[in-house]
């Protein structure tokens, strides 16, 4: 076992694959930059990432993501009229609207290195962040708290009124834009950060 | 510093603290069997616990909790009666209904203990479960992935219609039900398993 030699042909695969996804468009594009940053850095990899987004589900049971089916996804401001359009195409289960910050998970080189990240990232209100394991590779998940996880209606039909989607889709907007300035905050605060951690060791 | 003496300090508060709690019924009752089996051991502590619930929330503006009052608050199944008897106290602000799966605390004595009470709780179906900070405090975070965050109405006003309401009651006491499960089955798990982490360390 040697653990650098792990954490850099970690790196390397990671890398390769994001190089993949972003050529095939499958890499929100607003994330980039602070992949980037992370990503420069010779202590830290990222593995997976969403630049946070608001969808619409068809799901069967609560749980059951294997049978659930995207009626719509958006990672920016909604309309009332774009959710509407959306469910036009459910006929059976139940309708969830759903709005997620933004998550980052970021490979460490060490227990140190991921403590130090994780803190930084709670610093700038991703308070739900964790390590999601400290055994041969040290994930951390970045992400915050704010989120809607909502059932709409089911078997094709919606059961809010317009004052309600209203509300629904104000929440929405909110959740994203409140996601994108966080991540604005994290990325000029590992901007400068990546090149102290190692001085303050 | 001196980890071993900071651990033991910290639990030894910890239980204090949990012993006041319990007196003043502070502590949900179904949640107790699984804090005993964990607080028995001596490589963990429970700091804080929560058993799963539904809660009516008055809320002024997302993510701001200081201002969010409790309109009502369950640690079992509800009924739409209840809602609505609940839901008569709201005068200004979103109303939301949140369900709430199980969170548990734990403190751990060291890294490589976080990680196996950890990979047990991912495995018993908590599997939003992380690492809040593994500095001088190693602390693990239990919780599950199940949750309603439904804005339902603003101003004391609802906006869901009654077939709405059974839609929503019935999803929050669904993930009432499967988190009481998944907790039995950790606890289970961790009656077993808590006394061979030493020996198979």
């Amino acid at each position: 076992m040697n653990p650098e030699r792990d954490f850099l042909d970690g790196k390397k695969n990671a890398l390769a694959k994001l190089q993949t996804a972003k050529k095939e468009n499958k890499v929100d594009s607003g994330i980039l930059p602070i992949l980037k940053i992370i990503n420069n850095s010779e202590d830290f990899y990222t593995s997976s990432s969403c630049f946070g987004r608001t969808v619409l589900l068809e799901i069967p049971i609560i749980g059951d993501k294997k049978e659930a089916k995207f009626l719509g996804k958006w990672h920016r401001e909604i309309k009332i009229n774009e959710l509407l359009n959306a469910v036009k195409d459910a006929k059976s289960g139940q309708i969830w609207l759903l709005s997620q910050s933004p998550i980052i998970h970021i490979v460490a080189k060490t227990n140190n290195y991921a403590d130090k990240i994780l803190k930084t990232a709670i610093a700038c209100g991703f308070k739900n962040s964790g390590l999601k394991s400290i055994g041969k590779k040290i994930v951390v998940e970045v992400c915050s708290t704010e989120r809607l996880d909502t059932p709409i209606g089911k078997d094709g039909i919606v059961f809010c009124n317009k004052e309600h989607l209203e509300l629904l889709t104000n929440i929405s907007n909110e959740i994203i834009n409140k996601s994108s300035s966080k991540l604005k905050k994290f990325e000029e605060k590992l901007r400068k950060d990546l090149y102290t951690y190692k001085t303050t060791n």
